[in-house]
């Protein structure tokens, strides 16, 4: 291969670009195809999650922090977090990626690398895509998957007395935010650096989960605060969370002027899994979860409603102070 | 509903927007899931077809000419047109969305208008969506589909002896932003600057088609000559094309300075379908298309090779002046 370093994307064009992406999609088994066609044609089961997630440069992501290979690696992990946020196991994705003419060829080869590496560490077999010019860069993944146990678990079995659990620790991301607009380094401060650029997704947990049938689920994509709002709002319920019980992510307490619990309430991007739980199944979804090495934490039960408090605060103060996307 | 014509993308923020789509999505059939979790939940065949393809601001639509609900419909029109491409009839669609903050909500109501036409059109399930904030309006639709007969029809089956043939007119699209930057009127002027903006999809005519088999097909989406260009590739074989075959759209004569034969061989987002059959089916094909209503026309016929002439020049050399994507 030439020397990449100063090749830009107009540089080379669609059609080597095209190739280049075609390189890195696996061979298709028999009976399917996969990219070089108008579409890719696969096997699926007859029951199908669909869903899709795209990340837009100086929104979703900062090019002063982020290289293509995080870029990439997150588009797919904000998908496959979507499919375990639904109980399932992912299956087939397709990227349709913008680029600007100007940027550098070996940051799209770094983005390329991410999203076979975020495909490859979540099992999407990745059949195809579509590139095309821009003034910013953008990746809009689509991921297909299914349930592992006979249904789906959604936002809406919630039921009264029932546990309500996390997975893993949250605020990480929005801390890790703070981390690389400080330039701080250490163990525990990377760690959350990371997570904000490369995200993650719970696709073991979920299975792990399928067995012991959370009532209710989904994925902590714009902080907990949100994310509790959207199941308590889909099964008409109420809650009453322990603020204490929140697990912050390790290192946040680190940071100056950062409040490890709020973080952890309001912080997006955390990619836990936030689900309700019949109360004698909890012990079982926790050795379940751990046995893939992921810890299962009791923040608090669901309630009749129509109450709804968080560490002594109503759910609704929190939600405003919450990620929303596209307001002011 | 209040007053829109002022109000903004921020000013009503995404939980309002989201709400906004959902009401647009029909109720999901008994078993299925459409909008409102982290995933759709919807039953399909086992054999399916994955297209995506965006649609970015600037680039592939401009403002100046193009409404919202324009971009909606086009967006559906171009993955429609790739299930076609593939003999395949649609199945399902989601739908991510970038929005500026300063944008009317007017216009964002036109766009959804336009997604749900373009789905009822051509017979897409539009199940759900990702809508998030950018600098640019960008619209990546992903469809599913199945193929109409047993297999899709895929761009390597071409034969030397193949009748090489394409449904419609060609140019039309490109001709229609000529009409459209010189602000002309009259009717076909109209109908060449109406695909320009709504684009269209061949899903009946490639319905039509299944039974008698074309040996290679895709849809014109970046011109004959690059499109053709890619028939060839995958089937390892050559043509010869009459250029006074290849059919330009009505009313491309009527514009100055514009050639009907170049743009119809070098014109991109025609969404015809160009395909290659055995020369004894070709009746057959021409009858069934008709029976939609939509004309086929031979251009020519598929070789051996390596010679692949287009109206007496060599393919390459229209290739190169064809549309593509990124290129300076």
């Amino acid at each position: 291969m030439t020397e990449l370093r100063n090749t830009t994307v107009s540089d080379v064009g669609e059609a080597a670009l095209i190739a280049r992406i075609a390189e890195r999609i696996p061979t298709a088994p028999a009976g399917e195809v996969w990219s070089g066609d108008d579409a890719a044609f696969v096997t699926t089961p007859t029951r199908l999650l669909i869903t899709t997630d795209m990340l837009v440069e100086g929104v979703d992501f900062d090019l002063r922090y982020a290289s293509g290979a995080d870029v990439g690696f997150k588009a797919m992990a904000a998908n496959a977090s979507d499919i375990a946020g639904m109980c399932g196991r992912p299956l087939h994705g397709v990227c349709a990626v913008t680029l600007r003419g100007d940027l550098r060829l070996s940051w799209v080869e770094g983005l390329l690398d991410g999203l076979v590496e975020g495909a490859e560490r979540w099992g999407i077999a990745l059949v195809g895509g579509d590139v095309g010019g821009g003034r910013d860069i953008s990746v809009a993944v689509t991921v297909t998957g299914e349930p592992v146990g006979r249904e789906p678990v959604f936002r809406s079995g919630a039921e009264a007395g029932d546990a309500l659990c996390v997975t893993g620790c949250l605020g990480g991301a929005r801390a890790g935010l703070a981390v690389l607009r400080r330039n701080l380094s250490g163990g525990s401060l990377e760690a959350l650096a990371r997570l904000q650029l490369r995200g993650n997704a719970r696709v073991a947990e979920a299975a792990a989960l399928a067995e012991v049938r959370p009532s209710a689920m989904l994925d902590v994509s714009d902080g907990l605060a949100v994310d509790l709002g959207r199941l308590l709002d889909a099964s008409n319920a109420g809650c009453e969370v322990e603020g204490g019980a929140v697990p912050p992510c390790p290192g946040i307490d680190e940071l100056d002027g950062v409040d490890p619990r709020e973080t952890a309430i309001l912080g997006g991007e955390d990619f836990e899994l936030l689900f309700s739980i019949r109360e004698d199944r909890l012990a079982a979804a926790a050795d379940a979860v751990g046995a893939v090495g992921t810890s299962v934490t009791r923040i608090g039960t669901v309630t009749r409603g129509p109450e709804r408090v968080v560490d002594g605060t109503p759910l609704e103060e929190w939600r405003r102070r919450g990620w929303h996307h596209l307001t002011r």
